[in-house]
Order: structure tokens, then sequence, then C-alpha cells
């Protein structure tokens, strides 16, 4: 089993004072499914009882129709070190019914492994331009502003928040929604129907995780910012990385750790 | 806009004692994307901001290409009441590259409405065994065990686990992953090559909240409850109480709520 955990520097931001410490970072790479010869999935995952996240998968996605499981394993493409274990076949030696294609598009997320998907991320967007990083406190009254306008948590406790925010900490607006890429996607949905993209100096705050995904979505709207109440994940800091977008994560409770960039400045 | 959250009743267990009161649900439904006449995505999300959303997914995933967004609109599908705001046509006049089309399945998560979805999910499941709903306080022991063994969330704090219990509050496997679904895809997989679905009798614990997809997933594998730590969704609620599955919400510090089943015996 690879790792599932790894292990980076960051900035902890507490009391005022930033200080650097090594953080462990959740694995998240993408696993390909495919079921007697035809890919049924791709997923973002944590590595790790993949034979088992395959089978379920396509069971509770109704397509084993009852067929058997004779054999799962991981399949190689070749195209690069380690991605033999980002794809696994499930075989039912064609008992389980010929699934139901339909015709949809790939998101930007679903590579064969990890590197993949950042090289192509790194082709199609341009690192982001170099703005000032916003100050540890400001990040911090951003995210708490957004949070008070989040009306349907505050009803339910059920939904995530994303909120784009300027400079001097301002919310701009705020959108929630069950899905949390769903809360990204109205906000740079909104600014793109207001002319207002590239977000360029512009903060994203998100009310929960920093995915991969919530990290891609922010470098394509050119955000210089991403501000996350919770953890990111260890894709999600090599990708703020590549871009150029300033991370933070776990900024509560006054506190928070910055993932990205990786040197602050004055640092070697 | 449609309404974002509903009200139910449900039984709060709290110091030993249930009571029956309203709570406040948000609302999860599917909505299509189409981009210039081809279907690119269907996301569960909850209704408002449906064209941010619908132009936010089509820009962040790429799809757009520089192209300008000339006109969205809702499309009707004549398929039943309410659906045409379900689906969203974003137009750019073709000046949008076609969408890459791959052929994929789709999961049973995609209607083009929450009582299609679920007619279609009565359609290939059946009802669950009727058994006897686990006590409250069983549920709470059955989280707490489950819990204890997170091994990655307390490592990075950043993971989603689902578990297996039994009628003893015992926790028979755990697993964790970035993906809330696809910890629960873990341990039905792991059910499942261990021979031992239906899973009828068991429950199961999720870490946070309890999606339609989450219960969906539950009733295919033969749970007999789910119980979440943090809030269902309304369209999670309405398939538990089709599927016959107990439902618990916000187990913790001792507390939960009963979403389903709707009536607790005894009560009319």
């Amino acid at each position: 089993m690879r790792g599932r955990t790894v292990t980076t520097l960051t900035h902890r931001y507490r009391d005022g004072v930033l200080a650097r410490t090594p953080d462990a970072l959740i694995v998240e790479e993408p696993l390909a499914v495919d079921l007697d010869g035809t890919l049924v999935a791709t997923t973002m995952r944590t590595p790790g009882h993949d034979f088992e996240l395959a089978v379920g998968l396509c069971f509770t996605d109704g397509l084993l129709g009852g067929a058997p499981v004779l054999r799962c394993r991981y399949c190689g493409t070749g195209s690069a070190v380690g991605t033999e274990f980002n794809a696994v076949s499930v075989e039912t030696g064609g008992r389980a019914p010929v699934p139901t294609p339909r015709l949809t598009t790939t998101t930007s997320s679903c590579g064969l492994c990890g590197s993949t998907t950042l090289d192509e991320l790194s082709d199609r967007l341009s690192p982001l331009p170099v703005t000032e990083p916003y100050p540890p406190e400001l990040l911090l009254e951003a995210a708490a502003n957004a949070t008070v306008d989040q009306e349907l948590f505050a009803a339910t406790g059920a939904v995530h928040a994303a909120a784009a925010f300027d400079r001097d900490g301002t919310t701009l607006l705020v959108r929630e929604d069950i899905g949390r890429h769903n809360a990204v996607d109205k906000v740079v949905g909104h600014l793109f129907l207001e002319g207002a993209l590239p977000a360029t100096g512009l903060g994203l705050f998100v009310s929960g995780r920093a995915s991969f995904e919530i990290v891609q979505k922010a470098w394509a709207a050119g955000f210089a910012a991403v501000v996350a109440v919770s953890a990111p994940s260890a894709l999600a800091v090599d990708t703020a990385r590549a871009a150029g977008l300033q991370l933070a994560g776990f900024a509560r409770d006054g506190q928070l750790n910055l993932y990205a960039p990786e040197h602050l400045g004055g640092e070697r």
C-alpha cells in the first residue's frame, strides 16, 4: 500500500507569530476503475483499500447486476512511474451487464496520477501573476467576515460556503450549496457573468477542506489566494505551489497554517 | 428561486429522552448542465444561483475555451412538474469548443429531479426488510466506537470515515478517505468481497453529512441504519423513508436526531 500521508513544511500562524513547522497532509490521487474492460469511473481518493473501493463503487452504482467479482488487479498504463497503482480493473468474466455508456465530458481532475494531472494543468493554466501575499491576519478576517453571511448553514448546519474577498478582507459575495465544488462554481460563475474574471488579486474562502479540485478551480479563475477552514490535501498543496497561489488552511480560532507559497519573504 | 430549505418532523434524542420536533433540512436536487446542446455535467446541488453554477462549472472545467456566454436558460423536459428548473442550458452560439466526449457511466444520482431519482431508485431497489430499529443510545455508542479508529483523521484532520457496525454497536471495519463516498464504497466493497452482502441488520456510520448518495449506497448494500455525525439533506431523508432505512444525524456529544423512519413505534 502506498503512503496515505505525506509531511510538508508549513508556516503556522499563532498569536501573531509565523513559525515554520512540519505538518502531515492526506494524500489525494485519482483512481480509474475499469469493469470488464470499460472505464466506468475516475474518483479522487486516498490510496489504500483500492480493490474494495473499486468493487464497492461498481456495486453501489448498480454496475455488477448480481455478477460475482472473479478478479481485481492494478493495471499499468506504462505512462509514468507509479501510475499502475492508480488504475484498478474489476473482472466478472463478462457476467456484469455492459455498462450503459453516456457521453459526458471529463473534468480536469481525471488523470491517472497526481503528476499527470498536475502536468496537464500546468499545460493548460499559466502560473498566476505574482501579487503581494495576503497577511495572515487579513485572511483570518476575511474568513470571519464570510462566515457571517452563511444563512443556509445557520438554518440547517448542512451546507458548504464559498466567498470571494478583496484586499481589505471585505466579502464580495457568498454562495452556499450542499456541494463544496458547487459553492465555488457559483462564486466563479457570478464573477464570470459580471465580467470580473480573472479574479487577479482576489481571495477565495471555502468553509471546509481544500481538495485538489477546489485549488484547481481557484487557479482557473485566477484567484491570488485560497483560505480554507479545514485541511488541504497533499495534491492541493502541490497544485497551489505550482500555480503561485497562496494557500491557507485550518483558518479558525484566530489561527491558520500557510501551505503555499513554500517559502515566505526573507527565507531561503 | 425554489426553496432551499424544507422543514420536517424529527425525533430529537437528548438526555435519554426522545421528543418530536421540527427541523430545517437543506434541499438537494440534481442539476443537469447543457453547453450548446451537449449535456456536460449533472451535479447534486442546492437550488439557487443555478445560472452561476452552470457557467462556473463550464468555466472552471475549461469547457468555455474563452467563449462568451450569450444566454442561460432553464430548459424544460416535460417529464414532470418542476423538472424544468433542474436543467440549465448555457449558450455560446457555438463559440465554445465542442466538449470532448468520453464514454462513462452515469451514477444512480443522475436524474433530472428529486422525484425522478427517487422513483428510479424505488424501481431498482426494493424496500429493505423490516428490522428492529436501533435504540438511539446504541447508535451513539457505535458512532463513538468508530471514531476511535480514525487514524488518518488523527494524523491530518482531513479525511472522512465510514464504518460498519453490528447490533452490539461493535465496529466491524472502518475505512478512511478524502472522499466521503469513497469511504462508504470501501466499506461496501469489503463486505462484498467477504460475501457479506446484503448487510441486513448492520449499521453504517459516516463521519460527515448524509447526502442522498450516501443513503443510496447504504440502501443498495442493504444496511438497516445510517448514523451521521452531521446533517442529512432533505433528499437523503426522503430516500431513507422510502427505503425503510433508519437514519440518524447530528450524532455527537451524546445527542442525535432521528429522521427516518418517520413514525416511531406507538405513534400515529
